[in-house]
């Protein structure tokens, strides 16, 4: 005989709707009464339905994590937010590196739709443009939570930053310290995350009547030799004041570029970047920063994935969370006599 | 019936030596005559034995890299060279922290011993005192490759860089800039890594006849709050004027105690350290490093580990292949006026 919430129900004297909301940990029914429906459902060996069952004999006690480069603060800061709760759990986690490269993405989760583990949390690569890969794992109904760089398209949680507000912030901060001619650099221009910062730069310039110029944004590549010639070539032919860096290893480059060009910062130069560089207060100069809040979105990714792993739940839990970065003024961006 | 290497050998018309020499892909067999033996193997079925037999029906085309850390640039750089390697052979890799715990090291091989992986690259962490449990692994015939922070007990393949060369070397440069009062900090005190660079480290000291104190020695741990207060001790209590540190990150935290103390670098201290850091150039004053080829010496790790994963072999390839560290002798450590 198949065990169902109608058997529970008479086996208990409960409604089946009880039945149904104490399996779903309700807060609507006592916790005596939760505890009799577990007992019981456990007794009797029921199974939510065929699919829940087969995912609960699969558990790996394992989730995944997808990042785009390790080499990075705010990557490996968040990866120790997520360690913590993931070890709190008793699961183990394993990190997939894209390399910021979409190919590596869509194979990473070809084989992910195995089973191998029972969530995900990715933030996605920098030339992701389309997240049918994505759509694939979310159908298969494996719960995904999106990190940092997270897609619009698809319902799941997703822990981030306020992009639109930290880059206006920068660019503001920059503007009021003197600077004119600000160029923006990132690695993608396909992010949702980016066209956020974008605007939040934009915002600033309006705010002080300053015209957006296309030309001051400079979308780079992985290949650190290349982005140091293309940042030379564009500070040398566009004459740009200040720098505002979507990453630290573009910012790392720029610190290069100017001393190639014999320009002080923040005298002929003033930087801003997005970077958790543990070193960025013992630069020459020390480098203004937009810290995320790396380890806490880490720990937040995580549990909001438990949230969706560790009971059956036929409506899982969405949550968009949102992380304010700060802005750490130091002397790469300080205000200089003419 | 049963394939013995007796059987092929039958109907190859070759001797028994042959295909088995032929089966391990040794130099003394012709490679028309190996390609003949392998396609008859696979015709017939052929499985070396039942152990291998099993092996190859569970390969998971996946191995594991245990890393103590991931916020640091030497493993984040190795781990590019890893996936290099394991992408060329359309493997995966799967990433393990155990943030330098050795509970956390033990957890990780008891689980990998389900065969989840074909192969394991491994830097100790640096509380590991006893390899019992990669004994275990060891035993079980999983290949395994020690990286940078090996363990001498296991004959198996090896990657590590010259560490007493380098300890003495950085040494021998800090005194020739003057220094007379050597602190050396480091992680571990259970690694035979650290006992090496400890050797270097007496060696320089004996050249110049400077006497050996065991209290500049400091064995720090992960809490950096903790670092600070103790380099902060000693620094002030035994009136060092020079710093040979072993990682990136007490390095950080030197400098910070330096500036908490009002002491220049290089003008009250000189500091020398191994480590891998983007940002050493850009210091104030930049940093003197020890550099460890990292991606060369992910890259051999993976290739010595494949070396032993992609075929059967009755006898593994055992390699110990030592790398050259280069010291770049930066402002930290420059030699200044009395």
């Amino acid at each position: 005989m198949e065990i169902t919430i109608k058997t529970l129900a008479a086996e208990l004297g409960l409604s089946i709707a009880t039945v149904s909301r104490a399996l779903q940990d309700s807060h609507e029914v006592a916790d005596k009464t939760k505890k009799r429906v577990l007992e019981m459902a456990k007794k009797l060996n029921y199974h939510p339905n065929p699919y829940a069952s087969s995912l609960r004999k699969q558990k790996s006690k394992t989730i995944a994590v997808i990042i785009p480069e390790i080499a990075n603060n705010f990557f490996s800061f968040a990866l120790k937010g997520i360690q913590k709760v993931v070890e709190k759990e008793a699961y183990n986690f394993l990190v997939y590196l894209t390399e910021e490269d979409i190919a590596k993405e869509i194979a990473i989760t070809k084989q992910l739709q195995s089973g191998r583990v029972d969530g995900i949390i990715i933030a996605l690569s920098s030339q992701t443009d389309s997240v049918r890969h994505l759509w694939d794992l979310h159908n298969m109904k494996i719960p995904i939570v999106f990190f940092d760089r997270v897609c619009d398209e698809i319902e799941a949680s997703k822990v981030y930053t306020n992009n639109f507000e930290s880059a206006m912030n920068a660019t503001d901060h920059l503007i009021e310290n003197g600077c004119k001619r600000i160029g923006y650099f990132q690695l993608s221009n396909k992010l949702s995350l980016a066209e956020r910062r974008i605007s939040g730069y934009r915002a600033a310039l309006e705010k002080y009547q300053i015209g957006f110029d296309e030309e001051l944004i400079l979308t780079c590549g992985t290949n650190v030799e290349e982005n140091h010639q293309r940042i030379k070539k564009l500070i040398s032919e566009k004459a740009i004041d200040g720098i505002f860096a979507s990453v630290e290893t573009l910012t790392i480059t720029s610190y290069d570029v100017c001393k190639d060009l014999g320009l002080s910062i923040p005298g002929d130069m003033k930087i801003v970047s997005f970077s958790n560089l543990a070193t960025a207060h013992l630069l020459s100069p020390p480098l203004t920063t937009i810290n995320q809040p790396a380890f806490d979105m880490g720990m937040e990714a995580a549990s909001l994935l438990f949230r969706n792993l560790t009971r059956y739940n036929p409506h899982p839990l969405v949550k968009k969370s949102e992380f304010k970065s700060v802005l750490i003024a130091r002397e790469s961006s300080a205000l200089t006599q003419e």
